[in-house]
């Protein structure tokens, strides 16, 4: 692949220098930021680089730590129902999902306007870059890739801050912040961040809340985007019923900025079960099948047992943790791992400002966990 | 909605002229383009206007002759694989369809980096706006809306032109076409269209062949795009086996073009049921299912028959085609057969240089086409 890239830049670079008109600015600034090599192998690395990624180890995986979202949900009912709809394969979706948006906004408390669904809460995000397209993004780092990604893609600059703190100070016209902070699992304090948005009215808050309901704190509501037009915050719908198979997300805030991303949004972007699932699930409403104190709890006890082990691990207010190797690197444990034990981990060597060192994981089952605890043991002696 | 789109474009047009640096360019040229109510106003006729709008008429709809894909089609296998698979719900698809690139590269005989697939050609239209935004666009008209609507959400200087011999006079950039084209069922003539491509170097030409099983002519082929880098030609596996509501699509191009439009797709936009329908059905390969020559000929005599009622019809080589009413509208006519006779039709007046007297209907069984006709008579008559 990286070849085929190589290849893709040199076309775009030294061939015909008029070509076909193609994005030069993008382009100059894919270089400018990353380099000749730049972009193109960059995105590879990114878009190969998430965690959850089964489909590389073709049935050898028995244990996965390395999506944020509890395994082993029982989707029975949900999948018993999409099958007796099985006949919506042969007719388009919605071009807009905007039955979807109907049904959030009377579950929220919001007028219908307020609420866009998308493809995912990563269609959300690369609709809220192109609206903004060319301006300057801050990133709360380490966090979610595709934030940074996005806003490349639609030609922002882009810089990066470590704290919350640091927001006021900077230029940026917007500032994405995960909340739950994926991949640490921190949740910033509720009353500083929405003050931090009131004294910072000229720029844009997109606060990405797909995590909301795996926290033991308390993340910002609907009823907070009332009466401020400068936040949008992102959900997930996979997270909250743990579909990610099917993509469907949404955002929040106010009605001139959804209408804007509305404006930009392909048709039929949802797909027909994913509608249909989202009906399902928003009716009979399944959230009760994970319980965030519970998942919490274990997430303490691998933070705890790791740590005893030398492992650095970062504080969390969720289901799923950051850690730090002492010796070696996250990607030779991972392989170790799968080739072992069937056990997969997320390399988090590919955050922004995280090294070859650092890995992530979620809590699962406490015998699971015992068994990945046992099995960091094994790594550690080798 | 429209009030909603009215707010929402006062407020970025009047409210903080510093709006969060929204993209001001973009805003400027749909104004310059539609006039104040514009863009968001357009967008939504647009969106709200395609064909197969059954969701509009919960049960009411008997016979579907406004969607140009084939109805009744036995998806049974199908549903019954993807509910044997229905735990894919419950982890990520591959970010990016590669085992589908790779397996549609297989069949067409091409590299896989010559092959994107996409959310259906939908995403691939989009994508493509997106590489060469800013520039020239010619649409051949009346087509497809989507090529106008990608075009002007990525701020394409857009015209249209109503032949492809216009096409090398034009200083277009970027030329789309559909073959067969939508609404028409015209297809171009092969040997001129290719002449035109390698007159005409310097311009990139989109060609849809979505349709392609659906006609009697031949269109172009993936050994057409060997040594010509400036085509892409776009398919849907949503036509190929009538699954509109599973969204997955692809386009083919050279090696460099597809990867640059790659290095501009989010991940995750395939959902992992599409994929694992893609799959099943490039596998099996049921396209056996439709017959082009037996749908033309329903379609050839639907042309006769409605002729002869004084209904004027466009020629077409594939299964559906373009009429305009003498009397009244066609939103009428469509609303009198919904509620009449349980029939729905494509009211094709939103199409770039058509009328509100332009129809499109997809021939449909030789007993249903005949009720239809009967109606036409009947609705003729009042």
């Amino acid at each position: 692949m990286l070849e085929g890239h190589f290849c893709a830049l040199n076309f775009f670079l030294f061939e015909e220098s008029t070509f076909w008109g193609i994005n030069w600015y993008l382009c100059a600034l894919e270089l400018e930021v990353y380099g000749e090599l730049g972009f193109f192998f960059l995105r590879n690395i990114m878009i190969e680089g998430h965690g959850d990624d089964l489909f590389r180890f073709e049935g050898r995986v028995r244990i996965n730590f390395s999506s944020n979202i509890p395994q082993n949900v029982n989707h029975e009912e949900l999948i018993r129902h999409l099958c007796e709809r099985g006949s919506l394969v042969g007719n388009y979706p919605e071009p807009e999902p905007k039955s979807v948006e109907r049904r959030l906004a009377q579950l929220l408390g919001l007028e219908q306007e307020s609420v866009i669904v998308t493809n995912g809460a990563t269609e959300a995000i690369y609709l809220i870059a192109h609206l903004f397209e060319g301006k300057r993004s801050a990133i709360v780092a380490p966090t979610f890739r595709e934030y940074q990604d996005a806003a490349k893609v639609f030609a922002h600059r882009v810089s990066f801050i470590s704290s919350i703190d640091e927001i006021e100070a900077s230029d940026a016209d917007i500032v994405w912040l995960c909340n739950p902070n994926n991949p640490t699992g921190e949740v910033f304090c509720r009353e500083r961040l929405l003050s931090i948005i009131d004294r910072c009215r000229e720029k844009v808050f997109v606060i990405d809340q797909a995590y909301a309901l795996y926290s033991v704190k308390r993340v910002l509501s609907a009823e907070d985007i009332a009466g401020r037009d400068n936040v949008v915050i992102l959900h997930s719908l996979t997270k909250e019923y743990m579909i990610p198979g099917l993509r469907i997300g949404y955002a929040i805030g106010s009605a001139g900025v959804m209408d804007a991303l509305r404006g930009l949004r392909m048709p039929w972007s949802v797909n027909a079960l994913a509608i249909e699932a989202a009906h399902f699930l928003l009716d009979s409403g399944n959230r009760e099948v994970i319980s965030a104190e519970e998942l919490h709890r274990e997430a303490l006890r691998l933070s705890c047992a790791l740590s005893a082990l030398g492992i650095e691990v970062a504080h969390t207010d969720c289901n799923f943790l950051l850690a730090r190797l002492q010796k070696g690197r996250a990607a030779e444990l991972k392989m170790w791992l799968v080739e072992n034990y069937g056990i997969l981990i997320r390399d988090a060597s590919n955050f922004e400002g995280l090294t070859p060192a650092h890995f992530r994981i979620a809590a699962q089952s406490p015998q699971e966990n015992d068994i990945f605890i046992k099995c960091m043991q094994e790594w550690l002696s080798l």
